[in-house]
């Protein structure tokens, strides 16, 4: 068995040979998962959520993740989503590898937007613009560059500004043309693709701001609660998700929903559609593309079994 | 975190170190725990079930097993039960350990009978007969050795007698006096101490035979269509189990009530109350005892935070 840590992870998933191992693994059928979340027995607010999945004819994957809020408080300071990620032979039940949770999830989560902007993006797009310098922001930067090489320029836009600044010089020591804005809202109106990394409960993308042929790619509000881009963004897009079983969980298109402005069925399509060439992705090079990433298990499934093609 | 390959599990658990870890263990709580199984979603016969638990104010564990029955005729063969232990701060979430499914799986279940010998047993015991010899036979022989260091004999049996040659010679080398038996009625009578591991469907053990005083332990009849023990053995003895929630399990006491030849308040305790004084144990030294083992994943979870107590 094969024990990849963070670095490791990172190192044996290149973008391309990631969103390419995503491309391919969404041909086949969504695999069997379950999940259960368990809280702290003692009162606390941590949870511990265990997603054992298992595609037809292939690999076993548990994914093991813990979420302690509080971890940002402790001395030294721990990340507060920690895990591992472990891959099952599907035809003996053999363990195969064991991988770093955050890690794991970082690389999923950042390939499974650029599987999107692969195939949703206008294929001259040149201006990116990422909105959140959180840990995931600089992946997001880059997994976008390898699924749209056209694209010239970064830019990045964060509430708390020197950590734009820390994301934009870790891009440029990897040759990255990457520079801070600190107006959301022309960056809004000047980028090409647009992708919203945040922990924002309020809509930071203006919809009337975006131009004509830009695609707008949400990944952050995952709850309910929580929203990135305003109602004009999904009225004037065309939008798709990640998975249909899984749309309904975020923020910007149940609320959107709520509100009246769009139906679930403004829903074109989502990635299994669309790889598979059963539902048209971008109609037009003037159109507004929305990707709603919300994740699931099955990615980890499909990251943990390209992981295991590493092992030859 | 940290990796114990099976052969690092075996170290890492001596027997008195890992019988001592479980008493402890069983002053605390249950913890909670969940399963899932789920099934080949090809529509073999393989499961693979997922056990994740967390004892309160104590560690997470999430316990991963592949069951393929058709392993042994892979070539080469592999174990039908393979898998893994993971183990998380409770307080963080963080990773702590991974550990070989096997060898934690078969540490434990000794481990438990152990427990139960060295609870339950008469101090002066001299003969132990292990009636099986399968993967699990040595490590119950040693186990009952350290839990009950009186012992100064070990007699095998097992309907294929070259197998228990071989589970013999392997304990002889290590200085144990181990010698083989054709006549599992005979050793049943001059035994202090009888551990069945098997996979039988029939009952083994004919409680007319047991000598006053003797400890009978049954592990292997994990499912109500198996059986190890006769009635006889039940309503002569004082029974005893590893834990009450899972009792009804196996099929000695569930096939000995559905007869009508116990109830189940025959059940005089479980090791949580005999560990924590709330009900006696043997009350004589010509009483029977009978200790069925039939696991559970609080075990798993005691297992691994003892490996983890380890990491110093």
């Amino acid at each position: 068995m094969h024990v990849f840590d963070a670095a490791a992870v990172h190192a044996a998933l290149p973008w391309p040979f990631l969103i390419e191992a995503l491309r391919k693994a969404h041909l086949g059928e969504m695999p069997a998962s379950d999940v259960v979340v368990q809280s702290d027995p003692t009162g606390g607010e941590a949870q511990f959520v265990t997603l054992p999945g298992w595609a037809p004819g292939g690999p076993i994957v548990v994914k093991m993740v813990g979420v302690f809020p509080h971890n940002a408080s402790l001395k030294p300071p721990q990340p507060a989503v920690q895990g591992l990620v472990a891959l099952f032979d599907g035809k003996t039940g053999g363990p195969l590898l064991v991988a770093d949770g955050a890690a794991m999830t970082a690389r999923k989560t950042a390939a499974d937007s650029a599987l999107g902007a692969a195939l949703l993006s206008r294929e001259d797009a040149e201006d990116l613009l990422i909105v959140g310098a959180g840990a995931l922001a600089p992946h997001f930067a880059e997994a976008h560059l390898a699924a749209r090489p056209s694209l010239r320029r970064v830019m990045i836009w964060n509430r708390t500004v020197a950590r734009a600044e820390a994301v934009a010089a870790q891009l440029r020591e990897k040759g990255i043309d990457a520079a801070v804005t600190g107006d959301v809202d022309g960056a809004t109106a000047r980028a090409d693709i647009v992708s919203c990394v945040t922990m924002s409960d309020t809509a930071l993308i203006k919809g009337a701001l975006l131009r004509p042929g830009t695609h707008l790619d949400l990944v952050g509000a995952y709850l309910p609660t929580l929203r990135e881009a305003d109602d004009a963004a999904l009225t004037r897009g065309a939008i798709f998700v990640d998975n249909r079983n899984n749309m309904q969980g975020g923020g910007d298109l149940s609320q959107a929903v709520a509100s009246g402005a769009i139906t679930w069925d403004a829903v074109k399509a989502d990635l299994f559609e669309l790889v598979r060439g059963e539902r048209k992705g971008r109609t037009g090079a003037d159109q507004i593309t929305v990707f709603k990433n919300n994740g699931g298990a099955h990615l980890d499934l499909f990251t943990a079994s390209a992981l295991s093609q590493t092992l030859g």
